[in-house]
């Protein structure tokens, strides 16, 4: 089974996700509706709905409320995308002009908190202690990872087990609570829940690793080699700490100043990207991200065989192979 | 009963909630503890909480989960100062260095974020239902009041009704919803539950129009007549409302001059104060703030006298007669 095909048998459910994310953005303050409907609309590819719907439907999964589910992770998910453009200064989001750009910073903190307050409100009203336990733990959990980001920038000493953890909290874990609602969802046995616990939690590793050795591929730009958005920010990702694990010392205090001065031209970013093709830290990223796909995989044996349990190894499949 | 005595008779329970505020700023990322200690030991009078505690008093409550509870709501109000003090580019709180000034915009948005999933994680640790209703019910109109004041800015036309809505959703529901925990804690009845509820709304409701009113209180500057930050901010509230209301032609074309101007200087300040002045719009204010502490007090007819009760209304007195 390939993506596409995933798309296309979940095409009904992924349209009820649809709904009830524009249901739930009506608001007295037509503000909220505004950046709320330019962020849902602006083609993300609502994964982590998708993971919920195929989660529940491999623990076989029959109700209804697996679409207000989805959006419920879905809203968490956005609200934390405009929080991170207002941090990151971002000017676009998937091609398009990011909503802090086109309505303001004030406008994408507040909707950013609307979004998870209704997120949670919503969630509450399934009255279902299990699915808050589960929730409100991510959320917490995902704004330390983001606070640890944060404090991580320039941070050249940082390990690969500490930006293994701070991306585990900041993304992993959201995309494991929404593998582990679904089981929830279906009230499935305790060894299905921790399947899916687990199995979300290395996608969602691979799905961080796949977008943070990306943003190194070498795009050519009018005065040489183009440099993607962590090295502008300083931040400190897996392609980085691998390199400066297997530079010189020459290469890595050059590595150093530009990280300390924090803002490459074209010559410092030709040099990085320069170093990350001669120590293959980019394509080290990559074979980690498909490792994690594989003991992903891995952690569903105890689920039986389905076309669901297909699906989601064609989602793992397309997070680990995608291109952008 | 005065608030010195309040806060005398309720020292121990206080101390309660301080140990529940700083326990659980305990975090792996050290950021989220250095931010949470510099808003918490700004001097914040801790009214939700101690409404709470008393609340719950006034019910009968001899439980030991209202510490907890009263810094869950304290954490939702911390949360909310942060990023209101990022929304306004405010440098200073409560006479010390605000936090953005001092850890920067994106701790600020981060940390506020962390403050809103832990109250909730907390909150629903409680395995209480009414609890997580009315927590999430709170926070979702919160937010959409702060979205509905910055729709608002420089709104000139904005009517009395739609101010005090702006109001009871971005402060009264929060004050009325710690009311309403301290009665669920106390399992009180229906009509308890609903008169600390309302209670909670109207003293919410007075506590934004005293703010309200005291950010015109003329501050003798060194070149004229100082003004508040509401008008620097272009934000409409009572007293603009009611100025606009009664001023001559010429006045409101110089006010409205002034709000779309945006940067309003010393001559432009003194002439708003002088109208204010004129127009008794700041008395009006007081005066309303006044009467919903009246209304307030009528609300706790059903609810018993005892010295829990008697120091709801000292809070409320308090509330309506502050200076600053």
């Amino acid at each position: 089974m390939n993506i596409e095909q995933v798309w296309k048998d979940l095409e009904k459910d992924l349209a009820g996700v649809e709904q009830c994310l524009s249901q739930n953005l009506q608001s007295s303050a037509p503000l909220i509706s505004e950046v709320g409907f330019h962020m849902l609309s602006g083609g993300g590819k609502r994964i982590r709905p998708l993971l919920l719907l195929l989660s529940a439907k491999a623990c076989g999964y029959r109700g209804a409320r697996h679409h207000l589910l989805g959006s419920i992770v879905e809203y968490i998910h956005t609200a934390s995308l405009l929080h991170d453009d207002v941090i990151d200064e971002a000017s676009i989001r998937r091609g398009q002009a990011s909503a802090n750009r086109v309505f303001g910073n004030q406008a994408s903190i507040l909707v950013g908190d609307f979004l998870y307050s209704k997120a949670l409100y919503l969630a509450v009203r399934e009255q279902n202690q299990e699915i808050m336990d589960v929730l409100s733990d991510a959320t917490t959990v995902m704004s330390e990872g983001e606070v640890m980001q944060l404090a991580s920038i320039g941070n050249l000493d940082l390990t690969e087990g500490e930006y293994l953890t701070v991306v585990t909290n900041k993304t992993a874990v959201l995309i494991s609570a929404a593998c582990h609602l679904g089981a929830i969802l279906a009230d499935a046995p305790s060894s299905h829940k921790q399947a899916l616990v687990q199995f979300g939690l290395d996608v969602g590793i691979a799905f961080q690793l796949i977008d943070d050795a990306l943003d190194y591929a070498a795009q050519e730009g009018k005065l040489g080699k183009k440099v993607g958005k962590d090295l502008m920010e300083g931040k400190v990702t897996l392609p980085i700490v691998h390199l400066l694990r297997h530079s010189e010392a020459a290469e890595k205090s050059r590595i150093q100043r530009i990280f300390e001065n924090g803002t490459p031209d074209a010559e410092d970013a030709t040099f990085v990207l320069d170093c990350i093709d001669k120590y293959d830290s980019m394509d080290y990223t990559l074979k980690q991200a498909r490792s994690y796909v594989q003991t992903a995989k891995q952690h569903l044996d105890p689920i039986e065989g389905s076309p669901a349990k297909d699906a989601l190894f064609a989602v793992s499949d397309y997070i680990s192979r995608r291109e952008r």
